[in-house]
């Protein structure tokens, strides 16, 4: 089997011929595909609807220690569930901040409190010239979009199986002091679906920061999230690893059960050292009274402990896998051996990432778009939207059923080969 | 029966011997009590349990619209919820924004937001050299907390049954830029329950500021929380009537069901103006994909319409109005007459505010404090920390049973009357 880049000019513009008229038949096929975030499917939350069930109005809403969860109070959290969000992030419950809803909000006011008030008295940031963040590449848009927001200037870093591109972590964190942070998926990254080798994390908690307000924005936002028993990927716990390199303070980590129970309806958590949960609680008691501890509760009394979380997403697990492998079967199947581009086989997460040839991304994402498959948008997982090589999709198969999530990979992988194509024809010239 | 600024000496000295004694004997009773923060009473939070059946793992958790409140999605809150909470705050459900679990977290976050970003378009506050809150005085210090947390400074304004001073108000909005906020309780304010009146919201819908940016921070925390039937406090929209005026983006109003269902698992809300709205979605956008649209549906079904609501507000005014009743009637029965203070008579709200002798609050409270009955600290009720008249205590009595309100409404009056003579003694000179 020859490559594209081995074919003629004419074996490309007999490939292109073929490839248009499969396309037309997608087109008349009437799709109407979401693939475009990382949501969990029907199937998924259903498993969580016994949740609705564990509190009751027989139920007693209190606490261990006589918290009534019903009233105000308990600025960090009940203590059941810093338990259990301590067993699941695999940190002491008392380095753990219980939140709202959303972890993505915790990291936007994790953003917000350093440039509104500094950290642990440091200049707040909205004071500095230039305040920068590392952000691995291909990340997570949501990520970048805050930075952006507060008008923090991104640096790229690259991302490789093992994680970011350490030796310019280091360099650049070492050297300037108006980088403050760095945004990391640690595990089942997102969209490649690596993880941070040991390696990897002990250089981390081994920086050296010119700024003493560098902090790492650790979001494990797919720790549990594995698709295999037998096969997993496994993190180094960065808070201990920090404290044990004596820089206990280097590290905020995020989590949450969005994509456990159900998002939004979720709980959130921080973790981090007993001088930044100073800090942060200092703020916090501004901010808030204290967030639901109802569903604190409810969370807590569903799993019953860590166990039941790990069972828990082990139906989770069966109902990603299938998706994931019929995914990258599709994609061997129909792109393998064409040179045309690689993807990612994640042991866990939420995407497969898919690079193609340089300058095909756009298009590739435009050409599913026309016949109805909505994919991320080409470029949404580089800082401010640009990916200077135009070579990065994500894939987000969960949402979809199987057989929609067939129709739109064979459909993906069909446009992957017309873009390709036609552009190695363009590119051989008149 | 005179008062005491009547006493003489003598009289004096035997009035104080007489209450020491009784001092003594509620010290000897072993007291412990708190009364400081205006929080609902068990029986209350017993109103609200049914909310825990109304969702369970065979109910269908879509909306009308199709939206699957277990998912991702919905920023500014379900239609079903911004439809109840626009009865309730008798305010378009388009010109509402259904939030997480805490209107003080939007409040903040509001203030956080303008001095991070400004408000449509206007400088930052944190760019600015001065930033001034107005802050009628007695209020809440929750609200100060914030605005002192941002560096802001805070320009007391006395409050009167009718609402602030507006002459003062509209004098300082007017005159100074730097004046970008207003701090309101309108309705059965914190710690007076008084209401503004009529003329006072036309007034401030009527405000003409310098600032561009200047915002009324209207939190109408109490407005479903009348503690009668027949007599009930009267709150013009002040929305609407910002409109009316021809200054629709005036305004941001904040509410929530804390005190409605459960404090810290009931679902805030804020409504404004189209401009303001398309302002802050902007940032929320960033901020959160969402908040608990499962809580909200859980309220919508649980109270089925405004009339659910507003039936159920007459079970808490039931347990209400006799707490108030009492203290009010303890209050009379001890220090009527005796010149040594004013209280207010709320129809309304959570708290009832005492004015004591000039000088004699923090004494007072630290009476109260020494037999066993924590009270809201003297001076929590202006910036700062600060009552320069050292005369504003705020009366909590929703927690505490009847029976313990009793005991502690008798020594408080009874710490009155010591504190208070022991003053005027002072005063007679050696």
């Amino acid at each position: 089997m020859k490559t594209y880049a081995e074919m003629s000019r004419e074996e490309l513009e007999n490939e292109i011929t073929q490839l248009k008229k499969e396309y037309q038949r997608f087109q008349g096929m009437g799709i109407h595909l979401n693939m475009s975030r990382g949501v969990p499917c029907k199937e998924q939350l259903d498993l969580s609807m016994q949740m609705m069930d564990v509190l009751d109005s027989d139920s007693d809403l209190t606490c261990d220690d006589g918290t009534d969860c019903r009233n105000y109070g308990a600025l960090t959290g009940i203590d059941e569930a810093r338990e259990l969000l301590g067993d699941m992030m695999e940190n002491n419950p008392k380095d753990i901040i219980i939140y709202g809803n959303s972890s993505l909000n915790v990291m936007y006011d994790t953003v917000s409190r350093a440039y509104t008030h500094g950290i642990m008295g440091s200049t707040p940031w909205c004071k500095l010239d230039s305040v920068k963040f590392l952000c691995p590449v291909p990340g997570y848009d949501r990520h970048f979009a805050i930075t952006q927001y507060f008008g923090i200037e991104m640096i790229p870093v690259p991302m490789t199986p093992t994680g970011p591109r350490m030796d310019i972590v280091e360099k650049l964190v070492a050297e300037d002091e108006a980088v403050k942070g760095i945004w990391c998926v640690p595990k089942y990254s997102n969209p490649q679906g690596y993880s941070y080798s040991d390696e990897t994390v002990r250089r981390f908690a081994r920086l050296e920061p010119a700024a003493a307000d560098f902090r790492i924005f650790w979001d494990n936002a797919y720790g549990m999230h594995h698709l295999y028993d037998e096969k997993q990927d496994y993190l180094i716990e960065i808070l201990a690893e920090c404290k044990r390199a004596g820089n206990p303070d280097l590290v905020y980590k995020f989590a949450s059960t969005s994509k456990i129970t159900f998002p939004g309806s979720g709980i959130a958590a921080l973790a981090t050292s007993p001088n930044n949960m100073d800090d942060i609680t200092n703020q916090l008691k501004r901010q808030t009274i204290g967030h639901d501890k109802v569903n604190q509760l409810r969370h807590v009394r569903f799993f019953g402990g860590i166990h039941g979380m790990v069972e828990h997403m082990r139906k989770h697990a069966d109902i990603l896998r299938p998706k994931f492998e019929m995914v990258e079967n599709i994609l061997e199947e129909k792109l393998g051996g064409l040179g045309i581009g690689s993807w990612t086989k994640p042991l866990g997460g939420y995407f497969i990432h898919f690079e193609s040839l340089p300058g095909c991304a756009k298009a590739i994402v435009a050409r599913a778009k026309k016949a109805g498959v909505v994919m991320t948008p080409a470029g949404a997982t580089w800082p401010y939207g640009k990916d200077p090589q135009d070579n990065s999709i994500r894939i987000a198969p969960t949402y979809p059923s199987v057989q929609d999530l067939s129709v739109a990979a064979e459909l993906f992988a069909l446009c992957v080969r017309l873009v390709s194509a036609e552009k190695l024809l363009e590119e051989k010239g008149a």
